[in-house]
């Protein structure tokens, strides 16, 4: 950033510039390891501007915060075409790509604490979460409010699929592409225990595999644990 | 509490008596719709006395939750009898008795948040999630570190139990005894994903389902999964 592109950024510009820098240095590290002089040094203008523009170092974690949620939750937008395993895989691919993305911060945000937590954060947290599974239940075909077992199982799941990114990431030790798959596969099979005690969820299932090809993941699944019963 | 009793306390005691005190006011409601002058008022005694024993409502908050968390772990606890399926349902048994006991406050704790979260809640929370994740590689027979994908599954296993209890709080759509049962199938479920892609993993996997009974949860499952496949 030269002292010259600065004079001539505008308010609205310089505020995304500076969310952009914030973003950048939170998915680093944790927030109470990046301080406003970064933040400045970095935009290339001086600690009291960036007051100008945000009132101190939370509003714009919050304001970064959110940029970064807008952005995973645009990731989970997928066509609806094809089997649902197959979109569920891409989508997941996308999620860890995000994850790798903001690793520390990803993580330092969902570890919770003081240093991150606010009402507006966990509002941005609920509201990704919320997102994801609007999508997950318009890609299984459910319009309105889902029943309750349906609902349990979605949420259940996408918090699943949180924890493992997390403790993927303390240590790396499996590759990601096999978490990737594996995820989708966990939600089949959650999925499948919720309708065993479900007769409604059973037959939105069947339904949904009925449509699975034979080189799915939701397929491989089923090979792999019929021979892991030894049939 | 009488003015006699209160004389009589030692100072341990008196602490004591305090943590419980907060312990079930924090159980109900979240930190901060909890204040110290209602502590002293249940406990009997004055406001500045409560200040006596604990500096602030934070570190009579941890307190509460250092005895919530040792009570949490010790349920965890169960007898190297029987079959794993029978020994995971009664802990979740447990585990579901200590959510209901301490709804709000359980709730308001893994919501997380700036009344909440502290280095010391999070640690108190993370020594809980531990112990579990002990126990239950100690009654899977693994002793010493755990293969990363066996480390991965109890892990996330482990979290979806939290974020299913806390779905479930927010309604309680479902009958308690039905979820117990699912988190010990999905425990199965998850693990047998994970083995299809771990022959480690499949060998003990296959070690454990081979001592289950015809009549235990996880049999339970097989034949419902064999039913909804149409078979």
């Amino acid at each position: 950033m030269t002292t010259g592109a600065r004079r001539r950024m505008g308010v609205e510009e310089r505020r995304q510039q500076l969310i952009g820098v914030a973003l950048e240095l939170f998915s680093r590290r944790s927030p109470d390891e990046v301080s406003i002089d970064e933040i400045a040094s970095r935009a290339g203008i001086s600690r009291p501007l960036v007051y100008h523009y945000f009132p101190g170092k939370l509003s714009l974690y919050e304001a970064a915060l959110r940029r970064a949620s807008e952005d995973l939750a645009s990731r989970f937008v997928e066509p609806y075409e094809g089997p649902l395993g197959s979109r569920l895989r891409r989508v997941m691919a996308r999620f860890f790509d995000f994850v790798e993305e903001h690793g520390p911060g990803f993580a330092a945000l969902m570890r919770g604490g003081p240093a991150v937590g606010s009402s507006t954060t966990n509002a941005l947290v609920d509201s990704v979460r919320q997102a994801a599974y609007d999508q997950m239940l318009s890609h299984m075909g459910v319009l309105g409010p889902a029943p309750a077992r349906l609902e349990l199982v979605v949420r259940s799941w996408i918090s699943l699929v949180e924890s493992t990114a997390l403790i993927w990431l303390d240590g790396r030790r499996v590759p990601r592409d096999e978490l990737e798959t594996q995820l989708v596969q966990d939600f089949a099979a959650l999925a499948a225990v919720a309708a065993a005690h479900d007769e409604e969820l059973a037959t939105l299932l069947r339904g949904l595999l009925e449509k699975e090809p034979g080189d799915g993941p939701f397929t491989d699944l089923a090979v792999r644990l019929l021979s892991l019963a030894g049939r």
